[in-house]
């Protein structure tokens, strides 16, 4: 279907964070691709996400979505002004380093009893942060009125801060970019609600 | 001494390994910056490295790092590229998102008597990936022959390797880029045997 050498692979699983945040990256390119199910808790999910593209295999989400950015034509990922290149990627690796391995499934394994509470607190302290850092920066979206990085990593992690019932209610401008953000094609189309291997139970 | 809205301020902790990677940088580059020490383990610690500059506040070290790269003059830290540059960020996120976080104060505090084996186990099954991975990019150093952001994360982590005993013997590449890169000058400068708030018995 594609040929030899331009097909572009990703090895995804639905409900895993860094994976969606580098489908909104290829839907928001249009770049179409193979989608490769993995799936996280059985299989171990070291290997997820993990982009095959150009003869590259890259499994960081945040260098595999600056490496569509810079090869592909379409919606800029990172702002041109390097000040505000600097905020998104910060904001970025807020999630990117600062929450989400620490909630991660490794992380989580050796914390037994403790591990909702673990989890509640790590995502708590890092929206507490990011909510400070967003008010600065922020216009419709995380850093002004385009999309950025900063908020192909918000929207997966709000979806785990669901899932471990942190109260929204203190982020009013998370939550606002949040419903700017949802109604937008290439994160209605890249959303785990909508994966191949999205179990019926979870569809949109 | 530096002229007002001019100046640089680095809020680092010495043995900081998110600080050093920025010290680094800041070296390669030659910018003079003030260095303000704080206590990463009396202070709480959740400050460094905080960089002040050009009016930003930039707190996360890699967004820090590639803001340098892009604003200053001196040898490129990021490969023009795009693979190469990929490969490098790739590399350094290994580093910055799937080792430290995972040892580093927060971590280790809630581990109680499992702490040393916690850590030596992250940064061993961390080091196993990031061999495999380097040995298809290194020349000299980590991608090809010249410094990259991979470089500037791996030496800081070494350190913590050597900290909690890991067995450096299984990473015979890692060892010699590490051999190769402790000599250049902007890597001797950084060093957290030689910054202001290094304690005298663990000066070089």
């Amino acid at each position: 279907m594609f040929p030899c050498g331009h097909q572009v692979v990703l090895y995804s699983y639905y409900r895993s964070s860094c994976s969606w945040r580098v489908r909104i990256a290829l839907a928001m390119k249009g770049v179409e691709y193979e989608y490769v199910p993995v799936h996280l808790v059985n299989d171990g999910g070291e290997q997820v996400p993990t982009l095959l593209i150009d003869g590259l295999t890259l499994t960081q989400s945040l260098p595999a979505i600056e490496y569509i950015d810079e090869t592909r034509p379409g919606p800029a990922i990172l702002p041109k002004d390097p000040k505000l290149r600097a905020q998104a990627r910060t904001l970025a690796e807020l999630i990117n380093s600062g929450i989400q391995p620490l909630q991660n499934l490794s992380v989580l394994k050796v914390m037994g009893d403790n591990t909702a509470n673990w989890a509640h607190s790590v995502i708590t302290k890092g929206f507490d942060a990011f909510e400070k850092m967003v008010q600065k920066s922020a216009g419709t979206y995380c850093v002004g009125d385009e999309v950025t990085i900063a908020d192909l990593c918000l929207i997966p992690q709000i979806a785990n801060a669901n899932r471990f019932k942190v109260d929204m209610s203190k982020y009013p401008t998370i939550v606002r970019i949040k419903e700017a953000l949802e109604t937008l094609p290439a994160f209605v189309a890249a959303d785990s609600k909508r994966q191949p291997d999205t179990p019926e139970d979870q569809r949109a």
